[in-house]
């Protein structure tokens, strides 16, 4: 007993050495992250520098292994460290805002609330209705008192339904507010500050917003007009690292409208699977496919994936904040403990009418979506910008030529046509804008008209 | 520029190197930690050691002093190392699995569903109705149209609504799904790993879950049932060091029913003031204060206070999940931010429905749960329980005696009545339940029966 407490006594003494040491070497690497910020600001160089940070993540990982330390353990500490390395050189600097389809969205409706008309070809929201039975069941919700906590994962009726159409067993799934926070709950449930997820661009910028939220960082899989949005699975392979934990997948895709082939999706979930990647797949357009079909991730049968969907595209129930994920047992039950501390369960009227408008027949709705992207398609085509034909989704995605994007976006916005920047989409997309297909063709024609206008005037 | 080139990559050479030393000295540092881990088992002392903890913290900040580094990264640093000691003590413990008021909700549900009749004693969901109104403006929703994505922030006419009542400008509040998702942004998009929040235990298990999602780590400032529950301000201001960037309120309190005196209120937010830190007042049970009054946070005019309300309690519109955040322009920008990224916006008809209760009269909610108070509170004289007459809040905290909370909970579930373990409210309180005030009086008599029946037998 007393030789236990005075080991115990000596061994605190030497953390607490050990302690000053880590607290001088890492005050020491912060002075040189200084020193090198102010080169870097005479040089006219970013902050970030993903090469050199990926070097370092390379190094500390093989040291990692070398000593016998836990990989994750050491890429959250060196987060830390590279974190505060950045804001020490970020201090003095400005950082731009960034322009996103949702940002155009708030400023549209700002606008709105102003008083001024706008043309909504911005946000991917259908103009068409819900079933009405979506309408009965809210009144019934009320009369039946089912406005209740529910069961974090979701009221049984829904989850079974879900589960009997994607044939899976009901506890591999969960009921989220919106497809969204099954996105959000999955990645940050799954990742770790300093671990990775791989992104297809142009994308959804609520992948990489999520991934930011925890520290992990994006990498990007850039495609291209030229290549018809084809991810090249080769440079996805590449790119794989040990910190890399997850593959992020959205087809039919937003913005570009592309659907992949099988072979495509075959190689990807092959690669996901050879290196145990969760492979993170959102199909909130799977109903929105105009020729050919979609295969759902769930056909390859890997437990690693994540299915993510909803009601608001399939059923025109945006507003109602209704979303699913489908996924192993275990990635539920993690994903089950964040939205338990987030948001205890999904509004119980907006369950059952997502439950009531189950099983309604909308293929019309897919029909009115492909005849206004025809129409959008052959307005783009009079005034000769570029884009490829979508094969699925609610969008086109066209390159324009002498104005960039935000340019666009805003002189449109004056005359009030909302559209939405590409690079809200990624970086390297300043050249496109995206058009939303969810307004009766009358109006697409009228706010195409006002866009063809101001390009010929600003190209 | 040469020069500067060639200088930027020796300070990165130089980086290379203090980050290898750094990983090494925290490897070895964690080695340590398992050899005490290991005495700590032989020795029965548990993993985590406030007492030397401090000391540790006390000799970093004054290191950090001394050699001019921040003393909050220090600390953060500080934070994340003892974390990952703890981890590596704790791994071959076992961790109990920490039974809250929601885990033994879910398991109630669960039994229900298996056909089982529950009394409910153990959520704090009121069992009368919202506003008659609530029901019309769901229909009313589905046939104008209002299921749409809305501002972030919520839509206009809410904001304006709640922001006349509560006095404050429409900037500076945020609609929200549910009060626990304002805590959650709030918490997360305020603290980094390694900062500090202080909660006054015992307190409902979100704040520190919340805490604990970012990494942060959670202080408890301890009252007790001898001091009817009153915080000690002067150990409050102990506990302050420079890692601390908040300090969680929750008053009318769940679970004990205390609602603070003006005096120590004020006291409260001139030690937060004087700390510059953000002051959390979660005030969804403002409308049940049995005698005297309620002051809020927003009354002193703070600029880093966070208030936090419902829909939930005060119109019984728990599951329609609408709460909001009164704060400052810069921290309701913060909350955005992270709303946007998790949720889009609040369903629509939800928030249109919490709209439509606004301005309904509550007041007999008020005295219906109060008669129940009294009523729990008689039958716990009865079978001389010691409690602290509930000042307002819709729960009664009473001391076991003899027997532990979560024996006494299964063995209730058992016999079909739920009631919420007092140690879900903090580890320091397996001697106490929570018993909500939620049912009509018959159904508390006969949940109230069982319990003192089992109490005697097992006592």
């Amino acid at each position: 007993m007393m030789e236990n407490n005075e080991e115990l006594e000596s061994l605190r003494e030497q953390v607490r050495t050990i302690t000053g040491d880590i607290m001088a070497s890492v005050h020491r690497r912060i002075e040189l992250a200084k020193k090198i910020g102010e080169i870097k600001e005479r040089l006219g160089i970013r902050v970030k520098d993903e090469r050199v940070e990926q070097e370092v993540r390379t190094k500390v990982l093989a040291l990692a292994d070398e000593i016998g330390m836990d990989q994750g353990f050491a890429l959250r500490l060196l987060n830390v460290l590279l974190q505060e390395s950045e804001n020490v050189q970020a201090e003095k600097r400005q950082q731009p805002q960034k322009q996103t389809h949702l940002a155009i969205f708030m400023k549209a409706k700002q606008l709105e609330g102003e008083g001024k008309k706008i043309i909504h070809m911005e946000v991917g929201e259908p103009d068409y209705s819900p079933p009405a039975v979506v309408g009965e069941s809210l009144l019934e919700s009320f009369e039946l008192g089912r406005y209740h906590y529910t069961d974090t994962r979701g009221i049984p009726a829904l989850r079974e339904a879900i589960a009997k159409a994607a044939v899976v067993a009901e506890d591999r799934l969960i009921i989220t507010p919106g497809g969204r926070f099954a996105v959000f709950s999955a990645i940050v449930s799954l990742l770790k500050a300093g671990q990775e997820l791989i992104v297809i661009e142009p994308a959804w910028p609520a992948y990489k917003e999520c991934g930011d939220f925890v520290g992990a960082t994006t990498r990007v899989l850039k495609t291209s007009l030229d290549d018809n949005w084809t991810p090249d699975t080769d440079k996805l392979q590449e790119m794989i690292n040990p910190a890399t934990r997850m593959i992020v997948l959205n087809y039919p895709n937003n913005p570009t409208g592309r659907v992949l082939g099988r072979k495509t999706m075959e190689k990807i979930v092959s690669i996901a699977k050879d290196h145990d990647l969760y492979l993170l797949s959102d199909e909130v357009y799977a109903d929105y496919v105009f020729n050919g079909s979609f295969g759902s991730v769930l056909e390859y049968d890997y437990d690693k994936s994540i299915m993510v969907s909803s009601f608001s595209k399939r059923f025109a129930m945006t507003g109602f904040r209704v979303g699913y994920a489908v996924a192993s047992k275990d990635v539920i039950a993690a994903m089950t403990k964040v939205q338990a501390v987030g948001i205890t369960s999904v509004a119980e009227p907006m369950q059952r009418a997502a439950l009531a408008a189950i099983g309604n027949d909308v293929s019309d709705n897919i029909g009115t979506v492909k005849e206004r992207i025809d129409y959008i398609c052959g307005r783009l085509k009079e005034i000769s910008l570029r884009f490829a034909e979508p094969e699925g989704a609610m969008y086109v995605y066209p390159e324009l030529e002498g104005i960039d994007d935000i340019t666009l976006v805003e002189r449109l916005l004056e005359k009030g046509v909302a559209v939405a920047p590409g690079s809200g989409f990624g970086d390297s997309y300043r050249q496109f804008v995206r058009i939303s297909a969810c307004q009766p063709i009358e109006v697409l024609g009228k706010g195409l008209d006002v866009m063809a206008q101001v390009i010929r005037e600003g190209g």
